[in-house]
């Protein structure tokens, strides 16, 4: 047996995960720290078998199913290439070309687009309280027709972002900051700025800040989450982010301060986002249909914006960094100064600087999502990716 | 070698079936009772091995081409599993992004997007005199260039809905029905209502009652066809569903009452359609451009459809089917009264009780589909099903 | 070993193309002859394979991205066929679909959707000076992202057209002529007519002639390129045409006239294009965002195209050439008169009598495509082939 798969194959055994199992991955605050370092650990297997020329493909045959409520390129296409490495093939529910009658229920869609479906990956971002209910429906619905007999298979969820959570993301952000460090143990002490930074869009999601509070606070490091006033994300992601802190042995503090948010910052990452009581705004008036009302919010909500244009991941506030040397992460794309607009989250030097370091976090992406499928799908992981390796089956045959 | 596999290979030695080899499948009646027979026994047999987790991959490369003229979402999905389950990668023909000069020949289009397509499947429902002509003109352009050398194999078309005959969703139905009821021997004698049901939509196709008369009548079940005045159907499709009959010791009736065919029922299908002779003046304004005049016809036959509002699939008369429990069969989406209109096909209540059985019937789709396509493509189908056993390769490794 | 194999394997084996292996595909002069070569024999054993029934996918999973700026089946179609026939999943990045955020570099978005991916293949080809520039930009992108470790395998790219060149149809229709006459030797002294011909429409790209003077003046024919005045291509691709033919021991000459094009031809390619003077105009034009500018430019075109109604490929014409019997060939669709067009590019007559030849043509472009995808991945191409034979897995099993 190859050492290098050997390694991760035997972190795997000292860790406890057999719940992942035929489940679904909603939220990261759902899963234990051993689940979450499973999927990081199983990421990072599957990548190195890539790398060594070694296919993981563990369907013969199987549909990977996207729902896209959002326009995407980055998580579209991790999740085609997530479901690709492992054989799945992707078949995207396009709800504009779909015969979706009104009314239809979810219900029936779920199951009428599953009968060979191993995976359903969601984005459904844009209005609070309606994201996550909708997975939560299409799991729902997907179950009982495993139940009752009409699937022969349970679909597995994967979210591509709720209202509530990006964990694909910010578990890709998280393997970036571990590899970058050297390793999950030496983060312990280490300061991490969540920061909301000025952007000439508005009404962006708030579940990468929350989810990177949600996930980032339970590995001993010191999380600040920085915003201008009426900026708050969800409270109960921040009660999430403090019992997680009060756990890890670190801490979990805010502040309405940028500068005392980066002040000696190991990582930091300044990202814009709309205000909670808004985004709730929008969706009632959404509810209602009332555009005049959402067209005047969004004028509003620019308008609140721009007030904080000094909000923004300077050279200068970088310097104030440790060492003046923070890791700089980013979902991408980042609204950068000078380049993708006029004045925006980040100055183009910096974001220039840390090209290499934010591609790489934007990589793991596939592999978090694989490994997420993986561990839903394989009863037993270890023995997979020993079997895998036996199999020895070169991705590309010369 | 399994016993359940080996059942369904001695079912198929009992069948003659060779003209399907390399054949095509336009419309149900064009098939013989053996064909059929070994369309429902390869599908049977395709999901049984699923079920076992053995692939039933055949290709190793090839492309499923899916050309839909219409929205679609069960069928595109259905298309979509079976290409998948037998190893085809579905490539869609989305006519909007294609670059189709104005005048591009059929023949031409058909035999560009085919040089690697072992089949295509097309819905092109929605002109009467259209979607046949459609899919024929298709089928010659790629047989006869296959004959000239052009193409190195000849794709075979599945017939995913045109303005006759809707196969695989009928013979879907079919197959839930002979399920449901433990055997096609046990149907003789069957009562089985299709009838038209009120819809606040308009112009819904007749291919599904056309294919269920055409199709029902072929198992010595008593078919009634039910409908308003004014709502025919094909001339060419009652006869074929009276000749059906005929032969095989059933009968096929017409009534204008709903009630009468509900009666004493075994299996009930009531769905909206509109009527022939309107879907032929409608065909005829879009030929000449004339969109005012389609405009009035709409709104003409919703005004006439409005009248029958009373023809819908209500508690009161599921009571009057045999023992107040007869099937309730749909293809899905249905208009359910009060869930996704004010008044539909059928009540909530009836509809809901029957989800199990409806989503069953939707999942038999793509293994009608597969089986379609394995047949046309397997020389000797019981060997080919054999070998698949003994190469056992694992659908999901583990 | 398969004799046919071996005879493919032992003409490789003459020619000198190393240089291809992780290279990418910009134009056909950017190659040498053995290079050339290779792609043609490999295209061609690539096809005997699969007639043979033997698999010659040698990827495992990977995914192949396509890029469509244009419209397009043809060549969607073969790109989808080629990489399905190696293996690789294709994705579309439809622009329209991604968050592809405004001022979002070309770097980005590049690396975001390389992650998994083994080939890109890109269409740009409305606006001068830009098509090529922005498939530069990706592979200039990805070539650092793979240096710098973001990427683990550096995606090849295959110019499915730009605004210089079209490889992948110049070398099907290069491949057609080969074949058409019996082998590569067989070309010397043979005259080709590359003319501008007639078309209701405006704005057709340059790069067919360009790509057609371009390559078809390397095996020693006399090629003609005819246009009325004002019609130009691109003097850059005149000159490398020039060149081509002093080498080869051919000529590369002009006229303003059809008729002298086609007399004694054995070979006539009649197409419209649009002249390059305009096309820059139009994207300054574009450039400054002048849409009244780009109408008044549309109709000034169209009228000066109608002046040359005449240059049309007529029965009359196609008496003149070789035998009265030249090889028609056109990248279609073709703009035939009286059939997509009132009056066109082509006499109808004229266009039916070459159906055959030119399908045949069209039906080379997916191996060509693999072929380009085959020699910048194998280290050792005839190693591989023969591999691939040994493992002789069938396409279809049976």
């Amino acid at each position: 047996m190859d050492k290098g798969l050997q390694a991760f194959i035997d972190k795997l055994n000292t860790l406890s995960f057999g719940n992942m199992y035929e489940n679904d991955f909603y939220f990261t605050w759902d899963k234990t720290d051993d689940e979450l370092a499973a999927v990081f650990t199983v990421a990072d297997a599957l990548r190195y078998m890539r790398e060594q020329n070694i296919s993981t493909k563990i369907f013969d045959s199987g549909l990977g199913i996207s729902i896209f409520r959002d326009n995407s390129t980055r998580t579209r296409f991790s999740f085609a290439s997530a479901c690709n490495l492992l054989g799945l093939e992707v078949q995207d529910l396009d709800e504009k070309k779909s015969q979706i009658a009104h009314g239809e229920t979810v219900r029936e869609t779920a199951n009428m687009v599953s009968f060979m479906a191993d995976v359903i990956g969601i984005r459904d971002d844009m209005y609070i309280g309606k994201g996550h209910t909708y997975q939560k429906t299409v799991v729902d619905a997907v179950t009982q027709g495993y139940h009752d007999g009409i699937l022969e298979q349970k679909p597995t969820l994967v979210n591509l972002q709720c209202d509530v959570d990006h964990p694909t993301q910010c578990m890709a952000d998280m393997e970036e900051i571990i590899h970058y460090f050297g390793g999950v143990e030496n983060l312990k002490g280490k300061k991490l700025a969540m920061t909301w930074a000025y952007s000439p869009s508005y009404g962006k999601p708030l579940s990468v800040p929350q989810g990177v509070i949600g996930l980032m606070t339970r590995f001993g490091m010191d999380v600040v989450l920085a915003h201008p006033e009426g900026y708050d994300v969800f409270p109960e992601c921040e009660e999430i982010a403090r019992k997680n802190a009060a756990k890890s042995g670190g801490s979990f503090t805010k502040t309405n301060s940028m500068a005392e948010a980066f002040k000696d910052a190991d990582i930091v990452y300044p990202k814009s986002w709309a205000p909670f009581a808004a985004m709730e705004k929008r969706t009632e008036l959404y509810g209602n249909g009332d555009f005049d009302g959402i067209d005047a919010l969004e004028k509003e909500l620019l308008a609140q914006n721009a007030e904080h244009k000094d909000w923004t991941c300077s050279e200068e506030l970088m310097k104030t960094t440790k060492d003046g040397k923070a890791l700089y992460l980013h979902c991408l794309p980042a609204d950068i100064s000078g380049v993708s607009c006029e004045q925006g989250e980040v100055d183009a030097s910096v974001f220039e600087r840390y090209i290499d370091p934010l591609y790489k976090e934007a990589s793991y992406k596939p592999y978090i999502i694989a490994a997420m499928i993986f561990l839903a799908k394989c009863k037993n992981p270890q023995e997979t990716l020993k079997k895998l390796a036996e199999r020895n089956q070169p991705r590309l045959f010369q």
